[in-house]
């Protein structure tokens, strides 16, 4: 996909507030059209902020009906690609290792942990979720052999710009990363920083008013 | 402080990550003074951004110097409310709960998290960090007794509103929610949700490119 069609992250996070919203509170009470007041209400947005992304992606509701709700998960579930299928390696199976790959959603976006490493010989051996933990000196094997394209690093801090590096030499794509500390990667290589001070900071600040 | 000085979430996000680069990078190479261009290096935006973001809470730099890092630390610090305290009850003592409760940041944003509560027994009475997991009824002794302000949520889907519905009762002020879920809360509630879907749908997305 050329970098220009690329969807700014911002709304890339409104879509999958409204595809959550379809999916889990309309579908469910099966009701199929939903105008974008309602869609707006719930997202905490302006109407016509929600009329607009829609259109960006090309859905377009009728007037005095709404929006198809199954047509507006289709298209942004197509746009988003979570119908395609991707591997990923999770490096750290501590606390945070162990709660993400227990996260259920995984395969909703199309993404599968296929293996674990560690470097601590304590763990490798041990199971979670279903998956044995390796040694770190097979990352380069496993992610060959599983064409793995995301890495998700739960390393300490002090490890995580290393770690990082070596996915990278192995030509991962994509790198999600939970250890608090902004890692850097190249141009090609895609990354996310889920920096829980982030969260902190608002809800200090919120509480600081 | 009042709603219309409030300032926007991805004004403060990108000021914790200024806040960050001077923390983190400046300072501990003994830095004193750093460059607008330096900053939009790291936090990979536009230098005029930076300039503007840092204009908006009062911090100028000085032509062919620049920032001193200190300073502007200090006043994101000051103007984020980072140097107040606040107290927070974990619900939830799963591996979620655990991973959240280890991370080492809290203190330095002013959250210090006093009780962890479990509707399970075969989890109350155990330690997590230094603090034995008390049985949910509880929860409301405990948040008036501490007069605890923010509630982290690391409860299952299932039961994330109503445990949500019962701190909001119990006059909790914030709600910072790990369940994936957004939940709903009254205008008078700050709410943050961490989502994880909202990191797996931008990491399908870039896959799929």
């Amino acid at each position: 996909m050329n970098e220009s069609k690329r969807l700014k992250r911002s709304l890339l996070e409104r879509l999958v507030r409204y595809c959550h919203f379809m999916q889990d509170k309309v579908l469910d009470e099966e009701i199929t059209t939903v105008s974008s007041a309602q869609v707006a209400a719930y997202a905490e947005l302006d109407e016509s902020q929600v009329r607009k992304d829609l259109a960006a992606i090309g859905v377009r509701g009728t007037p005095r009906v709404g929006y198809r709700a199954a047509d507006v998960v289709s298209t942004i579930r197509d746009r988003l690609g979570f119908d395609e299928s991707y591997k990923a390696v999770l490096v750290g199976a501590g606390r945070l290792g162990g709660a993400i790959i227990s996260y259920p959603g995984f395969a909703k976006y199309g993404l599968h942990i296929v293996a674990i490493v560690d470097s601590d010989p304590r763990k490798t051996g041990s199971m979670i979720s279903g998956l044995v933990v390796q040694p770190m000196h097979r990352l380069g094997q496993i992610v060959r052999r599983e064409q793995i394209e995301l890495g998700i690093l739960t390393v300490p801090r002090a490890s995580a710009q290393v770690t990082a590096d070596r996915l990278i030499d192995l030509e991962i794509k994509a790198l999600w990363n939970f250890a608090p500390i902004w890692i850097s990667v190249p141009d090609d290589v895609h990354v996310r920083n889920e920096h829980l001070s982030v969260g902190l900071a608002d809800l200090a600040y919120h509480l600081s008013g």
